[in-house]
């Protein structure tokens, strides 16, 4: 597509990966360069994704131990703007034999971006099974594509690359209402444009659009700037479409809460996600 | 009671918080004996639960940087035995105007218990909603008291000091089925059967019983042991119980995901807490 695409086939991880590191897979340093594509917002002001951020840790984690994240939390702490270099270095506190307790630090020369600790392993346990299941939806090819963000967003940035669908009804009209919505809860399919096999940063990635849900329990309106997010990893499955299934829980204090969670088009649960938000109110009518 | 809880009147927090610091209120460097009145387990093996562990770390924050905990997410990373002196040591690497993202590091000598990291904070903005519904149960009065744990612990702690319910019906009988259970969701109630008024230490507390639902979920059993305890809270309300409403989503590789929600008697969505369990089998009958 561009010479960045072209130059990720010598780097070491999956090219295929939203977001590509510098370093050798496998060390416990990685740098990762903002490209624009990675960012979202208005023209003139674009940041790196939350989700991007929350993605980037939880595989350099995964690329170190070679294990699989159970779960993360991810709290950010500042903006990574396009052009900087984030350097993410795992630490393992606690190098069990079947879980490693690890965090993973990102910076900016001394600015910390973000800290995220996590869990890693899996144990030879039989049981598989999920009470949690698949909202009944229409397939994603009966929905209908919904903006991502109420906003203009600069051209060439990360929105670009994701496809979110609503099913037609409840949930098709994004005209805000000024008025708290009956239900906390939106359901949608997401999907990347590219190919992106499945993989914990995916997973990540979609996790963080909780905020979505926001915007639609306050009536419209800008929603919510992430304060943490957090992902529970239940499995993963080549799936082209993610349904996701957020809820708000509430409200106050300007800050809102909301958990998300993540199926195959096939029906299984993913992974849960959940996080904090600075909330901001609705715009006046 | 005995001579500690006399003791504690010449401390600075409340005498009514359940863990109580040795240091001067405020400091960012508190310490914590570990009382066996905060330790559960069978004789002869107790540890401090590690909700207690959280209450300490979420209590550490508020009181150093006097502001409310909108989230926090602790990372369990070893055992604190009775007698040993737990330091906490709060870091505030985004000290905010109006949000303080914060963490605070647990340690015996050089040994790490825990690391928490959070938001502080308030901001304000009027609205206030809970989406979230608390669950339709029969007053605690009209409840029975349930086991709350299938095992033998030592005397003289911490379960003896909580008191949990159950309706009648549904979620009453604790014997063992043997058969994951068709639900993943358990309501009761719960209170301490001392004096404690409210506060974020009691809900961090309350919020690490959800593998109580996996023992439910996994039809008996001994249930999971927590990785992590992420809780989010929406308001403190004076209340002599605390009705809880536990899920777990999922378990699969030996890990179980789970959440719970915390309402006032009266109805009012309180916190939401979320973990992931390294979850043991039920045992065989």
């Amino acid at each position: 597509m561009n010479d960045e695409t072209t130059a990720a086939t010598a780097l070491s991880e999956p090219p295929s990966r939203l977001m590509r590191f510098e370093a050798a897979i496998g060390s416990p340093r990685q740098t990762l360069k903002a490209d624009r594509r990675l960012c979202v917002g208005p023209p003139g002001n674009v940041f790196v994704f939350g989700g991007v951020l929350f993605g980037s840790a939880v595989a350099a984690l995964e690329d170190h131990l070679q294990r699989p994240v159970i779960w993360s939390t991810i709290q950010f702490l500042g903006p990574l703007r396009p052009g900087e270099v984030l350097e993410l270095n795992v630490e393992v506190p606690g190098p069990g034999r079947t879980i490693s307790q690890a965090r993973v630090v990102g910076r900016v020369d001394d600015r910390e971006i973000f800290l995220a600790s996590a869990a890693l392993g899996v144990r030879d346990e039989p049981l598989d099974h999920a009470w949690d299941r698949a909202p009944e939806v229409p397939p994603p090819e009966a929905c209908e594509t919904a903006k991502l963000w109420p906003h203009g967003q600069e051209p060439g940035t990360l929105l670009e690359t994701l496809e979110m669908r609503i099913a037609p009804g409840a949930f098709a009209e994004a005209e805000p209402t000024g008025r708290l919505a009956d239900s906390g809860r939106v359901v949608f399919w997401m999907r990347a444009r590219q190919d992106l096999p499945m993989d914990v940063s995916v997973l990540a990635l979609v996790a963080d659009f909780t905020p979505y849900a926001l915007s639609k329990a306050l009536g419209g309106g800008l929603g919510g700037v992430s304060l943490d997010n957090t992902l529970r990893v239940v499995r993963r499955v080549e799936t082209d479409w993610i349904l996701c299934d957020a809820r708000i829980q509430g409200i106050r204090s300007g800050f809102a809460h909301g958990d998300i969670r993540l199926f195959a088009r096939t029906g299984e649960l993913m992974a849960i996600g959940g996080q904090s938000m600075n909330a901001w109110p609705p715009r006046p009518r």
